[in-house]
């Protein structure tokens, strides 16, 4: 089996979720990952350093495209416009895999404590990332912060009804992303 | 030694801090953070069932509080009249010590990704305990969720506010976390 192994990393992360929706997360080893993915342990530790890491792989893919798209946003508009503008930046990572793996990847976080913490860890991350390309666009810290905690509730929320609809529909994440952070500025302005 | 300790639980958080900023969270035992407090093993183990659940041992207090406040608010209150009712109840929790610990707690998450997760998932436990409380209010989803992360950033932002400024100035916490929540209200409307 050559170095170079084409969508590796994906059947990785497939055959995972597909393990620990079975077996659960704790009962499965990297060596049953890589198995069932057909690749070498070797392989799997090229790509990812643990088990725990496979699941939040793209994070820092997203955190890099949510900044730029905000720090490329065209100068003057608002702050959630530009967080609009990081999550369309965003959506280009989000492929049918994504969509196809959501509600077994929720599954599985749901059932590990391990999962959700670095799931938390995950959310505070996306926020930081959007709150500072803000931060860097000149918005005041505060407004900034609360900006891009309703960028990551209108990733999440917006990921959530992407994957758990009608998935042959093959419109793109970017439509429900925006559709939920529409209907949280609407949100905000009954908080009182 | 008895088995009741006045004080145990308070010391035993006070050992752990300082040596977690002394030595590092992963070379710090349990051992030697009984040792410091002055009591056996298994008194720390009767309070906390290991070294991380240490450093947020407030959590369910601080969520069982938030949640008690918002749903005691008075009727026809806005969702964040509510979310500063639930501050000013989890205030009651928030003594000298946590004040003082404040900075070396900061400092010691700062330096320990296993910390940084635990941490994260109390940010959003938080979270989740006071959209739930404003859901139960009859405050619609997306307005509970808006008002939940705002009641965090405004708990976290006053905590970091009342332990890092004058402590000798004996005020409370209530008063920065009520502080950065309005801080937080006005840079919402900048949201655009």
């Amino acid at each position: 089996m050559g170095r170079w192994e084409p969508g590796a990393r994906e059947r990785l992360v497939v055959a995972a979720v597909d393990l620990f929706t079975e077996q659960g997360y704790d009962a499965t080893t990297v060596a049953q990952i890589a198995e069932r993915a057909g690749v070498t342990k070797s392989t799997f530790f090229r790509h990812f350093p643990d088990k725990r890491e496979l699941l939040v792989a793209g994070q820092e893919t997203l955190s890099r495209l949510l900044a730029e798209g905000i720090a490329e946003a065209p100068a003057g508009v608002s702050p959630l416009e530009a967080v609009a503008a990081g999550l369309e930046r965003a959506s280009g990572a989000m492929g049918p895999v994504n969509r196809e793996l959501g509600p077994r990847l929720k599954a599985a976080v749901a059932a590990s404590a391990e999962l959700q913490e670095r799931d938390a860890l995950k959310s505070v991350g996306l926020a930081a990332a959007m709150t500072a390309a803000l931060v860097e666009r000149g918005v005041p810290g505060p407004t900034a912060a609360v900006a891009g905690e309703l960028g990551v509730l209108a990733f999440k929320r917006g990921f959530a009804q992407w994957s758990e609809g009608d998935r042959s529909a093959q419109d793109d994440f970017a439509g429900y992303a925006l559709a939920a952070l529409d209907e949280l500025r609407a949100a905000s302005a009954a908080l009182g």
